[in-house]
């Protein structure tokens, strides 16, 4: 439950169901009931896929199966009696930071979240850019490498596949086969490696965690400044959970973003979300709020 | 001089002086002079670089120096008589393509010029991409591969380092090092091999050619992907030299699209610009014409 201002009033968080679209719809019927307080308006949904705004419907979900043509908005509308609305989940999360959060009063925004993926949402001109199934933006799966890992997507090159969190932990295992003496090992103990890992080591001065981030911090630059030729933003805010710890990576960012810019960009300013994971709970809500007739 | 529908009634072409920004404002002044026709209203100018829209200012022309915070319309305003309106160039190709061209009707529309360079501009939610210093849609300088070939820009890894007709033309010479009997020598007697050779040899069926456009087009193919994961066109409209010999590249380009798709991306269509060298006269004209106050 979502204020005018973007203020959370109340929040429940349950784990999606995986039993189809019905088994979603009930839960997220039960969530509203538990949140909703007098004057509530409108729904706003985040679909992680592709998704036709105008009808309601939800197109793709690449993680879930059986949502294909499934008429969201229409469903929860029953279900709760209150008017809904879906977008892609990270263009919510854009619009969250634009209008509440790190991003407000800037004109081109550019929202790029990375974690166990890269997803990202424009602000151009003002205006959150959608196209066609709501899927401008999907920036994690542009082609920038030529390099072998393979993505969660099952193709090779994605910036995902070499510059998300999955990435990094992917590449600390690989490291400590031979030179299992880093601090990545001491810190994760019997847990399997992951980026966090990494970033607590890099924290401690481990040079193995250090070399990891500079190398990860030069990928996460290369692919921004992609998207500053893309979208030409003055300002980029990072999400997801990498940007914890993103004072660590910040300085080897920037210098990698501006060697990748052409002359006559001039670097955006780099900034965390201001919103952590509620960039998208947050911007579902205002989307909401001014679909509705009388906002 | 255009008219209210894109069409062109009066045209002539200058080279553009390389003796800095009051020289080519005397030859706007001449241009302008030969084609007015009763009625002309305003003048709309595509620039080849970054500039501040509002302000009327070109800010850096990476191809002419001296152009640094100049004040075109100003200048152009007080030589002319007329209001004038700047606009990257293209993305004024691409809005007139969008208006008048092949992607009239189409709300999400990339053009993409592809010929000594790659440039772009784009349409999204019927909306044409502007961004900070109007850059946006840039893609040509976007970051796709390993390669070692050095961009116009100075930088490696640019996707018109590897897929603009120049690329072409320098992997032919190459190629011909070692297969000196190719048709693509014949047909260029004792030019310098360009991608245009290597199209007319390919035309005559000769295998060196065929093999370097099925490698192009692929080249081509995998950064329309790119276009598309980041900005979700319908339509992809071709302009540029390499148009002239899309029908030798469609059928590959079009493969390497599907192939480089993420799940839920339906594949754009591609088709070549229709008002060919043109789009970017027709666009900022139309561009100018409705930033009349009374238009």
């Amino acid at each position: 439950m979502v204020d005018a201002e973007g203020g959370i009033v109340a929040m429940r968080r349950v784990a999606t169901s995986g039993d189809g679209p019905e088994a979603v719809v009930a839960q997220i019927g039960a969530l509203v009931a538990a949140v909703r307080r007098p004057g509530a308006a409108a729904i706003g949904i985040g679909v992680p896929g592709a998704i036709d705004a105008a009808a309601g419907l939800v197109l793709n979900i690449p993680a879930l199966p059986g949502w294909g043509g499934f008429p969201l908005v229409e469903q929860v509308g029953r279900s709760t009696g209150l008017s809904a609305l879906i977008e892609n989940d990270a263009k919510a999360a854009a619009l969250g930071e634009f209008r509440a959060g790190a991003g407000r009063g800037v004109q081109n925004v550019a929202y790029v979240t990375i974690g166990t993926g890269i997803g990202g949402g424009m602000i151009v001109d003002g205006r959150l850019l959608r196209g066609a199934g709501g899927l401008a933006g999907e920036v994690g799966h542009t082609h920038v490498t030529d390099s072998p890992e393979i993505c969660a997507c099952g193709r090779t090159g994605c910036w995902q596949a070499v510059a998300s969190g999955t990435a990094l932990g992917r590449d600390a295992r690989n490291a400590l086969g031979t030179r299992p003496d880093s601090e990545i090992a001491r810190v994760a103990g019997d847990a399997p490696v992951t980026a966090v890992h990494v970033a607590a080591a890099g924290r401690l001065g481990d040079p193995l965690a250090r070399e990891l981030l500079r190398r990860f911090a030069q990928l996460i630059g290369m692919g921004l400044a992609n998207v500053q030729h893309c979208y030409s933003p003055e300002l980029i805010v990072l999400g997801g959970g990498v940007s914890m710890f993103l004072d660590l990576l910040q300085a080897d960012i920037e210098a990698a973003l501006r060697a990748g810019l052409l002359p006559g960009f001039r670097p955006a300013r780099i900034v965390p979300a201001a919103l952590g994971d509620d960039s998208g709970i947050v911007g579902a809500a205002m989307l909401a709020r001014e679909a509705l007739p009388n906002a």
